[in-house]
């Protein structure tokens, strides 16, 4: 190898890494026209759109607790560490406008590997037009952490929130659900998956999930009742509308939209669990009025994109029911991952 | 201790701790009329002011590298964390409006800890009408982290950069230099400092810096050419802006102002060693017109800052140069420290 491909942070230090990492971002992401200044200045500035509201979200990934260098690809975590920020724009109906990146490193990583992961950020970036524009590069002795904060501005029409779902509605989900959650199932225990060829689909939502911008766009000015995306499972974030809205809910299981694949390598209903606790699928989860149901349809078959309704809005006081394949319908028990617990927390509040 | 008292955040869970944290903000913080949604949903929700930019800044603190928990208390934790992003937002003669906070926790935080940590962030986010509006709570097993990103808007007047420096500019600093730098001496040496009373000037100065908010709006409306904040010390940071200039300096060591604590503690020039290299002041360096120094210290004056010329701006081929007390003037080796190499990192780009 080459001296350039062994070189560590260590070596470089934090600013000849700062002007590697902008070196490795697209011309277009690095200056936009809607940013003045990038990585340079005291802050990165820029111009909003005149009486449009702007939408600012913050997620931050943690080697071990996230992903593991293991099981990803340096460009796949570019790549995902700006696409789960983008996401909670999407569930907005925002159009993504720039994000900062703040990096812990260990100093023992090698530059090739973070420019690797600048271009997986970069290629997103330019496809969405969001402007990279600046961070902070900080010591992390033992673990890898990325902190993205993505701003974006919704135009033409009300921001997406998740308190607007009325009894009635319809509950909606694009893409498919669990392939996510059965990928890093896959990536955990390789051999009971080797030689499996349709494994690579279901690893890639894991690795490089594509945010719904488009599609958040056009529920935004369609008139979805409230939306968000999808990263603690469908059980664990329904509650969060149905709370926001005030409002209860009943899925269809059998109408939950899966791949093929998912359910080829998780038989006996190991599929339609991973689809609804599976987790960080980051398709948008929203509610919409009957007679927009089809509309809606129609429009995100023009960009792409599917949408399938699985539920209904009840009243609060029914719950939230889950009908099952059988066709019997039962009260589920809500939960999200609770990270700082390493349990499935309930949220009764 | 009451159960309250020792509860960790593992005992209580994400949301549960969500809740808890937004409860220990004040209600401005929690929600401002800039801020539609606050903590909640995907993202945060304001309308900027139509026609003024917006600047972004990020900035993470990591346990061990940035503060020690046995040297610092929760509240000053907190304060200091969104003061280092508000003095970015400062020299760039921002208006602050909203911040996010990411933290990665061990999970065996006390609770009541962290709700101290909050009301310090809400102290200074509620003196300057700034929002909490979100963030991210992850867990990082081995280290405290926090990462903050504030959003601010320049009204009235253009961004302050760095670019701007003019030959024969004046340079100029806010308030007294190396006190930060004093302040972690002793905390890390309390035993040569016991019984001092003039210690807690310069342990306050390092652990609860204040941001020049005020100060940076007034160099934007008065015209300032260039302008930054000192968080790497004097001879770290104004390569900065001669590079981003094209200009050199010279700075005369005798204009540098002091606290006479700083002076009395660390005799025999070491207070000038601080004052040059100490860094985390927080405090403002910038550039004017010489026409211009005294109409901004009268300001300056009305709003209790002080400014203090102590150079001015040469040729690039001058170089950095610095007149020491004796009167001799040589160049200065630049640099900053580098947290990634742990060395000084010579600064020639």
């Amino acid at each position: 190898m080459s001296a350039r491909d062994t070189m560590t942070v260590a070596d470089l230090g934090e600013f000849g890494l700062i002007d590697r990492l902008r070196a490795a971002l697209p011309a277009t992401v690095r200056e936009t026209s809607a940013v003045g200044v990038g990585i340079g200045d005291d802050a990165a500035i820029w111009t909003p759109t005149a009486g449009a509201p702007s939408v600012v979200t913050s997620d931050a990934l943690v080697e071990g607790m996230h992903f593991r260098l293991d099981w990803t690809d340096w460009w796949s975590l570019g790549f995902k560490s700006l696409a789960v920020n983008l996401s909670d724009l999407a569930a907005m109906g925002a159009t993504p406008r720039l994000a900062t990146i703040s990096l812990g490193l260990r100093g023992t990583e090698r530059v090739a590997d973070l420019e690797a992961m600048y271009q997986g950020v970069g290629e997103l970036a330019a496809a969405h037009g969001v402007a990279i524009a600046g961070g902070d590069i900080v010591r992390s002795p033992e673990r890898l952490l990325i902190s993205v904060t993505a701003i974006g501005e919704v135009i033409g029409h009300a921001p997406l929130r998740r308190d607007g779902a009325r009894v009635g509605d319809v509950i909606c989900v694009s893409g498919t659900l669990g392939a996510s959650g059965a990928g890093l199932a896959i990536l955990a225990d390789p051999e009971r998956f080797a030689g499996l060829t349709t494994t690579g689909l279901l690893v890639a939502a894991h690795l490089r999930p594509n945010p719904r911008i488009t599609l958040g766009k056009v529920l935004g000015e369609i008139g979805a009742t409230s939306a968000m995306d999808l990263s603690d499972g469908l059980v664990g974030d329904l509650p969060k509308i149905l709370r926001a809205s005030g409002v209860g809910a009943r899925i269809d299981a059998g109408a939950i939209p899966v791949a093929p694949a998912l359910r080829a390598l998780f038989p006996d209903e190991a599929w339609l669990e991973l689809a609804l606790r599976g987790g960080e699928d980051y398709e948008l989860l929203f509610t919409l009025p009957r007679d927009l149901v089809e509309p809606t349809r129609v429009r995100a078959e023009a960009i792409g994109a599917t949408v399938t309704p699985i539920g209904e809005v009840i009243p609060a006081e029914d719950g939230f029911l889950l009908t099952d394949l059988s066709g019997t319908t039962s009260p589920v028990t809500p939960g999200a991952w609770d990270g700082l617990t390493s349990r499935a927390a309930r949220e009764g509040k």
